[in-house]
């Protein structure tokens, strides 16, 4: 029987982290019989990245479809995005409905702000940890994780493990073999072991 | 004494892999003050990824800016691209003054058909190294390393090598310490030896 397929928004906003986003789609985009991807923003056209280069989303919130996957990325961008509640408002609407709902680095930010994590155990980037886990104390944030899977929320610690998370989601919707031929064609050493999490004492938080 | 910055051009083509493009300016975007980023396409505007998700060039061939770094990504369009003399002549232009010259995964087929890698150690990916191999001989092929450095060349394997070797690249022009930082940052464990390569082996190669 073959997998159903699966729209994923991936959303943007000014200032948002490159690899937060490209890595997951690299991975997502290794099987697009199953997953349909889109970046969707507060306004489809151009967004511009932390780094500079720009990326375009194809989509705008208020077109109001719905997704099975939101992925929310991190950035500098995220420090403007917890006080816009055009954003917020918009995942929380969406997370209602969606079957998996993903954050990368201080994205978690977002869904937390949104209220979405109330109880949830979530994580997030080790750098930027205090201030993240500042925007909402109802959640359990973990400190030493590369990623935390809790029931259909998936938070990635920063930047590289939002591809470590990726997989597993792929592996959760496919199978583990699957995602682990799709590490192997982006040559990709990935760490399967969600506990794997150097960069939490690095950054004194155990 | 600081050290000098350097204009970046990372060639963007249709169908070019996304992680080729967003890993490496992960890291080159830690530091904005040396490494001044730059998407540039035959045709300055939006490029479609192979994964779909659409890019903007924000400067076009025909501008014959002058660029410290070249980087040429792979994926599906480097298939095209080896055959269209405009991103060859472009490359082999402004590879003559360029201090760097770069390519991850197939990226390097289009590097070698241009001419550039005459005489020179260059890898590639390895699922697709018969075929990059093939578009020219005269190019001193290496089927087992994550990246090879041959004087002002860099070339990596496929895909997530780039980064391995975007920070290989940032330690030469910066220093060890910063890359290491910098990796660091965006929680990335990288292969700092540029001999690992268990993917040659799982593609039959070794």
């Amino acid at each position: 029987m073959q997998t159903p397929s699966r729209s994923v928004a991936v959303v943007l906003f000014p200032d948002f982290e490159l690899l937060d986003v490209f890595g997951p789609l690299e991975m997502y985009g290794m099987a697009p019989e199953t997953f349909h991807l889109h970046l969707v923003a507060e306004k489809a056209g151009p967004v511009a990245s932390r780094q500079g280069p720009i990326s375009v989303a194809e989509r705008a919130f208020a077109e109001n479809r719905q997704y099975d996957l939101l992925l929310v990325p991190g950035g500098q961008g995220t420090r403007t995005e917890v006080d816009n509640p055009v954003i917020l408002d918009w995942l929380a609407a969406q997370a209602g409905r969606a079957e998996y709902v993903c954050s990368v680095c201080t994205g978690s930010a977002l869904l937390a702000r949104a209220g979405l994590l109330d109880g949830v155990r979530a994580t997030t980037n080790k750098m930027a940890f205090a201030w993240v886990a500042a925007q909402r104390e109802q959640v359990k944030w973990e400190k030493e994780a590369r990623w935390v899977e809790d029931g259909r929320f998936f938070t990635s610690s920063g930047v590289s493990a939002g591809m470590d998370m990726s997989l597993a989601m792929i592996a959760r919707i496919l199978d583990q073999q699957t995602a682990e031929q799709f590490a192997c064609w982006a040559e990709y050493e990935w760490h399967q072991d969600a506990g794997w999490d150097p960069f939490a004492r690095i950054h004194g938080l155990v």
